[in-house]
């Protein structure tokens, strides 16, 4: 740290994402990327016609992935907002909707970086713990009175809340934004963005990451009522105008266009969860009932961290949190069959090793 | 706005890029982009096997891109940060460098988002007035024990400061770090990166927007002092890690790599405004001695506003600022030859017309 830096971001912990290794000699089920390469129209839209246009600004407006991403959604355009990866949308969403006041309501075991925007823009986070079973009770975010965001599926659980408890929530903090953050929804999970005409109070969070296998695009969106998405523009317009590359808005229009692509995809990855829950209950694990791109599992024989090594040893990276109340558990990626075939197999032998 | 939105955003005047027309009928000389493709290599380097591994995230460290900027400009990889485009940069700093009470000092008449930076951060900005000739007095921003962002050269003057100017600035503000804003500087300025190993208080930003043809691939650097560069990575970590996507890196790298195409292609517009320069002279305008890619000029036969008008019937468009000080000037990006020749030939039919 430098002594120029404002002091009140001296003591601010920072996101730690996971392992990037960047030789290709791992199975990496540590990052909840897709196993599948983008659509083949993806691949098309990304061509050197428009590298050669890189020399021009991309539209700040993304008017036509608007367009695209409202038509798929059956919302207006004036709903959508995009971003350079949801990451941003969340930054934005804590600093322009945490009240005058500051306050901010989570689950205490949930996506890392809602702690982090927290303490960046000093906001008082009340983080409210999971039950015994690891799912969220709904009713513990009733009439708060304070901004509120609650990942669904949640990470790195992969457990749901239906809408219906969705709908308590907003209905009981009608002045506040309710953010559902659904970067894993489309693996089983039921999207709020039907609600979103009904309440307007209630900000939805998607990202390409995940289901739509642009991680590496950067992309995300978010879907509200439109004056919601006008704070966010506003943000936006005040910090970096162009905030998505060229490459990156023609990429991610063709990905929504091509959605029967990613359908498809997403059943594959529903299909290999449930054959590594499957299989990870036959080794003796206790596997959440996951809806999401991964699962969250741990087992008496072996504890999270030692099975996340041996596995790297293997050279398999899984993801392991050092936070205490789910360190005996890691969460696993589902990639391709074959690769969960591989992870088994390997999770099989160290199983033998131990006992 | 929505009624969620925190008060102290309520009032923001979000910054307003330059018209960004989406069929390509107009001869687009408004947001200083470069009239040029992005060089072979980098066109070679966003290929389709770099759009496959789009389904994994971007590298957050920019490993390879960082050492391809440190070792053109002769630093270490610990003093090269790279950013989603330089507007990323100058938000973070104002954020972070701002001191603990938020003061900032930068010229009355300069890029217009250093002033949306300051109101976004409640930051009370000291603006210094230009000289009657329109540049800057570098003696005004000695001993200011504030944070001070300097555009060098400015804009939209195109007028430079001297690094031995910059220097004197540098050495009575040891306190606060000294942002010089490079976005031009390789139209013929001088680059103060050669003054980091010196002075720890200095930050170079620059941009791959204009002199390396990549406006639309969102990508800006910053070189200075290890530990003020660690403080950016602290925001960057604590936003948006991956904040720079695949494809962006690749072709970053490849046009660091090939330095020769830019270096040969800044040299076309620096040709190109010494003719613009001296046939805007010929038809009565005050033009500033610009080093930038762009030219910054009044008449007294129309009004500023007017002849952006008329070249805007003409399909020709430039950027008129409504700010009251230069309201009478137009910024004119300089293009190709050609491009140039028929802007000129434009407003010497306007002259015609209007005399």
């Amino acid at each position: 740290m430098s002594k120029f830096l404002k002091k009140c971001y001296s003591s601010l912990e920072a996101y730690v994402p996971g392992e990037q290794p960047r030789d290709g000699e791992y199975v990496k089920l540590n990052t909840n990327e897709s196993p599948f390469p983008p659509s083949p129209s993806v691949i098309n839209a990304v061509n050197s016609g428009e590298v050669m246009n890189l020399r021009l600004y991309s539209d700040p407006t993304a008017k036509d992935l608007k367009n695209s991403i409202a038509s798929l959604y059956g919302v207006g355009s004036e709903n959508v907002y995009v971003a350079n990866g949801s990451d941003d949308i969340l930054n934005f969403s804590f600093m322009a909707f945490s009240g005058d006041k500051g306050e901010a309501v989570f689950p205490e075991i949930s996506y890392g970086f809602y702690k982090v925007f927290s303490e960046l823009y000093g906001i008082k986070s009340e983080q409210i713990p999971l039950k015994e079973d690891f799912s969220i009770d709904y009713k513990d975010y009733l009439n708060k009175n304070k901004f509120i965001v609650i990942a669904n599926p949640n990470a790195p659980t992969g457990l749901t809340l239906s809408l219906s408890e969705i709908e308590e929530i907003l209905k009981t903090n009608k002045d506040n934004v309710v953010l559902i953050d659904e970067a894993y929804v489309d693996f089983g999970g039921e999207s709020a963005v039907t609600l979103v005409p009904k309440y307007d109070n209630l900000l939805v969070c998607m990202t390409f990451s995940k289901s739509r296998c642009l991680a590496g695009a950067r992309l995300g969106f978010a879907i509200g009522n439109s004056e919601i998405i006008k704070d966010l523009e506003l943000i936006k317009y005040s910090t970096n105008p162009y905030n998505i590359n060229r490459l990156t808005l023609v990429a991610g229009k063709a990905a929504i266009d091509d959605n029967v692509y990613y359908v498809d995809r997403c059943k594959s990855i529903m299909e290999n969860r449930e054959y590594t829950i499957n299989e990870l209950k036959k080794l003796g694990f206790f596997v959440t009932d996951s809806k999401a791109n991964f699962v969250f599992a741990q087992c008496d024989w072996i504890d999270g961290e030692t099975l996340y090594k041996k596995l790297k040893e293997r050279k398999i990276l899984i993801r392991h949190f050092s936070t205490e109340k789910i360190k005996n558990f890691n969460r696993i990626t589902i990639g391709t069959l074959n690769q969960m075939e591989t992870f088994i197999e390997n999770v099989k032998n160290i199983k033998e090793e131990m006992i």
